[in-house]
């Protein structure tokens, strides 16, 4: 099955969460096994010690992924590489001392949290999310495990949406998509 | 590895999110594949059709999860077990048309929905979380996987508070908890 199998899998739902937004609903690739461990391996392909790809296949310590539809895709690919997942959730969800980073949304801000002690210094982390769009949260993820004293690897993400260009946002890390729009 | 195992890696936080709560932090053990392994595992063993313990072994078609810590472990256990996996949201997160379940916390009040179209009538759903205490979110899923015309075969959960006596909110379905404080 090819990647391009996903696209038919995945929902597109007009007007969500505001007008204007074509919104990629990805409940309907969830409802299919077989397409979610084709979306799943598509994300860890690249980071295999064997991968074909050579360069993207690189020392990698953990895996982490974003509250609430990174939950659904990081654990999976830490399973897939035999790595540790490290949440990273919104304010007030994590019951230890945290660190925490704010960041511009279209409206407003929010802010993301991450255990001080998820992660060791050097640690090298492959953050996994199920959309890029604009990158505010991916940079502020990567912010926040600079902070932990680690470094991210690389970004993987289901769906990229190209033409919001998030990919230039997240410069010079390493972006992975396993479709495009 | 002994089920009991995981408690050595399950960091116990006083205190929080209020004044005498022993909140069972999971983070740490997500931070240990083989832990996470033992604990998925665990989850899905008596609802494999391979099943020793037989009376448990039933027919499952789909698994759902609640956000967001559900999210974690419910598509694992779909993974294991080859079945479809139904996210069950906060409000105003699913795009499509939801049904709705407003239940009662200690303080005040909280809602979940699911996708009208997520399961088929007669459908029947295993429900993964990580914790069961009083047992309110639980039942709300029930409520809501039987709005769908579907019905719930089992929960399954990684850690049961037996203290607060959730169990018996949720009778008579059948509960299951990889292991118990």
């Amino acid at each position: 099955m090819h990647l391009d199998a996903l696209k038919e899998v995945i929902r597109n739902i007009p007007d969500f969460p505001e007008p204007g937004i074509q919104f990629k609903d990805i409940t309907t690739l969830l409802k299919s096994p077989r397409h979610l461990k084709l979306a799943v391996e598509g994300l860890a392909a690249p980071f295999r010690a064997d991968a074909p790809e050579g360069p993207l296949a690189e020392r990698i310590d953990a895996v982490a992924g974003m509250e609430a539809r990174g939950f659904v895709f990081g654990p999976l690919v830490a399973w897939q590489l035999d790595l540790p997942f490290i949440p990273i959730r919104k304010p007030g969800k994590l019951p230890a001392p945290t660190h925490s980073v704010a960041y511009d949304l279209e409206y407003g801000s929010a802010s993301l949290e991450v255990h001080q002690d998820a992660l060791l210094t050097g640690q090298r982390v492959l953050v996994i999310d199920d959309l890029l769009a604009t990158g505010g949260t991916a940079a502020a993820t990567a912010e926040l495990i600079g902070r932990c004293g680690a470094e991210v690897a690389a970004f993987a993400f289901v769906i990229e949406l190209a033409f919001l260009t998030g990919r230039e946002v997240l410069a010079p890390h390493r972006v992975h998509a396993v479709i495009q729009y």
